[in-house]
C-alpha cells in the first residue's frame, strides 16, 4: 500500500483554522467555549463529516470522528490531540495531532485500506489551562483521574463556571457521561509539534516519545496592605507585590538549583490588585508551573517554593497562601506502541529519535487508558505558545505520514 | 455671624454618594466616564442647583457651582476637589472637599452671609490617575500645564482616547477652552482627608497644609522571551517578568536608601503578556510611582531605577524602556491664604498644625493660577486607597466649619 499525504490541503486547512482566533493574524487566541473555539470545532466537525467519519460529541465537548473498521466490535485505534490555543500563541500546536490525524485516515482511505479495527480521531476539549486553571480538562474527564462534580464548578477569571460556560457552547449532558468504558481503545498515538529544539538542530524528521514530563502547578495569593501611594511611608508597608516578586524570583532559583536541566518553574500569571498607579498593591495572585520528568525532583521544588514563600510572607509582614492546583505523574509511552512508531518511520524511510516530552498533552492521561505513544514534529527554533511558533508543511506531510503508517499497522493488530 | 454646619445632612450625602460604584458597597470604584462616574456627577450637580448655585461644565468635565457675589466682576474664591476614585477605593477621598465645600457654602447662605466675590465650588475631571495614566487631567488642563492636543490623544487600557470617553459621557467642546483666564481666581481652598496619620495621633482637627509633595510617575516596559513553560530550559529564558520583579524591588530599595523617610517609590500595576501559567512572559508593563517633598532627591531615586532596570534588563538579555509620564514641581502654599486658614481655625476655636502633603491634589495644579492652600482633616490610622478609609462626621463638620469661616474671610476681602 502506497500512502499519499497531501500536503497541501492540510497546509490549506492549518490556515484555515489559524484564522479562526479571538485575536488578529498571525496571533491565535483560542480560549476553550469561546466563539473563535466554538467555530474551530465547527469547522473540524464538517471537515470530518466530508471524509465520511462518523461525528459525535461528549458532555465536555470532547468531538470524536470514527472510522468505523470492518470489526466494528472491535476496541479501536484513536489519534488525535487538541485545538484550543492559550492567548497570543501560534498556529499548530494541538492542530497539527488533529488536522494531520484527519489527513492520515484521509490518505489511508484513499489509498484504498480497510481497517479491521475502527480508528477514532479526538478533538480534546481546552489542553490549555487558560480559563478554567487545569490543563487536559477534556482528557482528564475522559480517563477518569478527574471528578465531574469538581470539574463542573471550576470558575473562571470571571466567576463563571465550567458548567455554565460548556452549557452556553451547547454541551449540555452530565461531565458523569464523559469517561469511556474500560478497553475502549486498543491503542492511541498524538502527533505533535515538539515544542523543543532537538528535531531541528539534528534535521531528525520524527521524534518518537518515550516518557512524558510530569506538571505541577501552584496558585500562590498575597494578601498584604493596600494604601495610598504617596501617604504610606516605605518602613510601614506590607506591599503584597514586592512579596510576590520575591518569590517568582525564589520560584526561578528554585528550579535552577535541582540539580537539572530538566526542571523547569515558570510564572506566567500575575494579577495586582487593585492595580493603580497610586494605590499599594494589597493583594497578588499569581500563577506556578513546575514541571520535570523526575517526579521527585519537581516535588522538592514544590517544597523549595512553598518554604521561601512561608519566609518571604513573614519577613514582609503579609499573608502568603500556596494551593497545589495539580501534580500529575509522568507518563511512561507503550513500549510495544513506540515500537510500532519506530517500524512505521523505518517503513517510511524516514530518521527518528527516541526522546521525552518535556510539555504536557492529552496523551499523559490517554496513557492510563490505553497503550499509549506520541510521534514530534519538528518546529522552528523550538518554539510555540507564540504567534511565530512555525512547522513546515514538509515536516507536517512526513509527520503524517509516519502516523498513517503506525494507524494502519494498529488497526489491523 | 454664627456659622452652623449640618453634620447629618453631609454624612448622608456623602453616603449616598459612595454608594455610586462600580463595585458593591463598601468598596468606591468610580473611574473617571464610567456610569458611576456619569451618575455621581449628576448627584452633585443636582446638590448644587438646589443650594442655588449657578452650574456649568466644560469640555473635560470639570464643573463649577457659583454662588455669584455681590460684585460678580471681581475674581471668585474657589474651592473644591474630586470625585474620582481608583478601583477598590473608599468614600472620603476627594468627596469630603466637594460635598463639605457644597456644605460650607449652603451654611453661610443660610447664616444670612452676602459674599463680595462669588464662591465656586468645583469638581476636577479624574484627579486619580487610574484610567489614563495621568493624575489631575481636570486640573492640569484648567491650569495650562497639559497640552489639550496631547491630552485628548491619550488612550486607556483598552485604547479609548480620552477625546472618545469624553465624547461619550456627553463633553464635546474643544478641550483649548478649558484653561480659564488669568485671575479668575483670587484664592483657592480644597479640603481632603489628610491620608496619613498626624493629625490623627496628636488629636488635632484642622491640618493647614503649606507645601504638597512632588509626584513623579513612569512607565516601564520589558520585552523579552516568550515560550512555553514545559518546553524552554531554564538557561535559555528571556523571561520577563523575573526582569520586571527584579525592577519592582530595585524601586522599593532605591526609595528605601534615599537618606529620608519622605521618599516613598510604588510599583501599583504590573500586567503580564501573555498571562498564561504554562507560557513564559514575554512582555510586562508596570506604572511607577515616586514622590518626595524633595524635587532632588526624587529625581535621584528616578535615575536610579532607570539605572537599575538598564542593569537588569541587560544581564538577564531582555530590553527594558523607562518612559517618565510625568513629574511635577512640589507645590509652595500661599503664604496668606495658609494665614486665613489659620485665622479661621483660632476663629473657630479648633487646635491646628501646619504640614506637607505628601499625596498630590488638584492644588499642586491650582497654586500654579491662585493664591492657593489646602486644609486637611484626620482619617483613621491614615489609611485612604481602601474601602475602609474613614472619616467622622464630626471631623468632617470641623473641617467643614474651618473652610466655610475661611470662604467668608477671603469673599469678603
Amino acid at each position: 500500500m502506497k500512502i499519499e499525504i497531501d500536503q497541501e490541503r492540510v497546509t490549506s486547512e492549518l490556515d484555515t483554522l489559524g484564522a479562526i482566533s479571538q485575536e488578529a493574524p498571525p496571533v491565535v487566541t483560542r480560549v476553550v467555549f469561546t466563539e473563535a473555539d466554538v467555530e474551530a470545532r465547527q469547522f473540524v466537525k464538517t471537515l470530518c463529516a466530508e471524509a465520511g467519519l462518523a461525528v459525535r460529541e461528549d458532555a465536555v465537548g470532547n468531538t470524536f470522528g470514527r472510522w468505523v473498521g470492518e470489526n466494528p466490535a472491535l476496541e479501536a485505534v484513536g489519534t488525535g490531540s487538541h485545538i484550543d490555543a492559550i492567548p497570543h500563541a501560534g498556529r499548530f500546536d494541538g492542530t497539527v495531532g488533529v488536522l494531520g490525524g484527519l489527513e492520515a485516515i484521509r490518505a489511508l482511505a484513499h489509498a484504498g485500506y480497510k481497517p479491521r479495527r475502527s480508528i477514532e480521531l479526538v478533538i480534546f476539549t481546552s489542553e490549555e489551562p487558560t480559563r478554567f486553571g487545569i490543563g487536559c480538562l477534556g482528557s482528564r474527564l475522559l480517563c477518569g483521574p478527574l471528578d465531574p462534580a469538581t470539574a463542573g464548578a471550576r470558575i473562571d477569571r470571571d466567576g463563571v463556571t465550567l458548567d455554565n460556560a460548556r452549557w452556553a457552547a451547547g454541551f449540555e449532558g452530565a461531565l458523569e457521561s464523559v469517561p469511556v468504558p474500560p478497553g475502549y481503545y486498543s491503542a492511541f498515538v498524538e502527533m505533535h509539534i515538539e515544542q523543543g529544539p532537538i528535531l531541528e538542530q539534528h534535521s531528525i524528521p520524527i521524534g518518537v516519545v518515550t516518557a512524558i514530563a510530569a506538571p505541577a502547578s501552584l496558585r500562590v495569593i498575597v494578601e498584604g496592605e493596600g494604601g495610598h501611594a504617596g501617604a504610606v511611608l516605605m518602613p510601614d508597608r506590607h506591599d503584597a507585590f514586592l512579596a510576590a516578586a520575591e518569590i517568582a524570583l525564589a520560584v526561578e532559583a528554585s528550579a535552577r538549583s535541582s540539580g537539572s536541566n530538566d526542571t523547569v518553574g515558570t510564572v506566567g500569571v500575575c494579577d495586582v490588585f487593585p492595580g493603580a498607579v497610586n494605590s499599594i498593591p494589597s493583594r497578588v495572585r499569581m500563577e506556578i508551573d513546575v514541571r520535570d520528568i523526575d517526579e521527585a525532583r519537581r516535588d522538592a521544588v514544590l517544597q523549595k517554593i512553598q518554604k521561601a514563600s512561608e519566609e518571604i510572607a513573614s519577613r514582609r509582614g503579609v499573608k502568603s497562601r500556596v494551593e497545589l492546583v495539580n501534580a500529575d505523574p509522568p507518563a511512561h509511552c507503550d513500549p510495544s506502541v513506540v515500537e510500532t512508531l519506530v517500524q512505521s518511520s523505518e517503513a517510511q524511510g524516514l530518521p527518528f529519535e527516541r526522546m521525552i516530552s518535556r510539555a504536557y498533552h492529552d496523551s499523559l492521561f490517554m496513557s492510563r487508558i490505553a497503550p499509549t505513544a506520541m510521534l514530534f514534529i519538528p518546529c522552528r527554533g523550538g518554539v510555540s505558545h507564540r504567534p511565530d511558533e512555525y512547522a513546515s508543511p514538509e515536516a507536517i506531510a512526513q509527520g503524517t505520514l509516519v502516523l498513517a503508517e503506525a494507524l494502519a499497522r494498529l488497526s489491523s493488530q
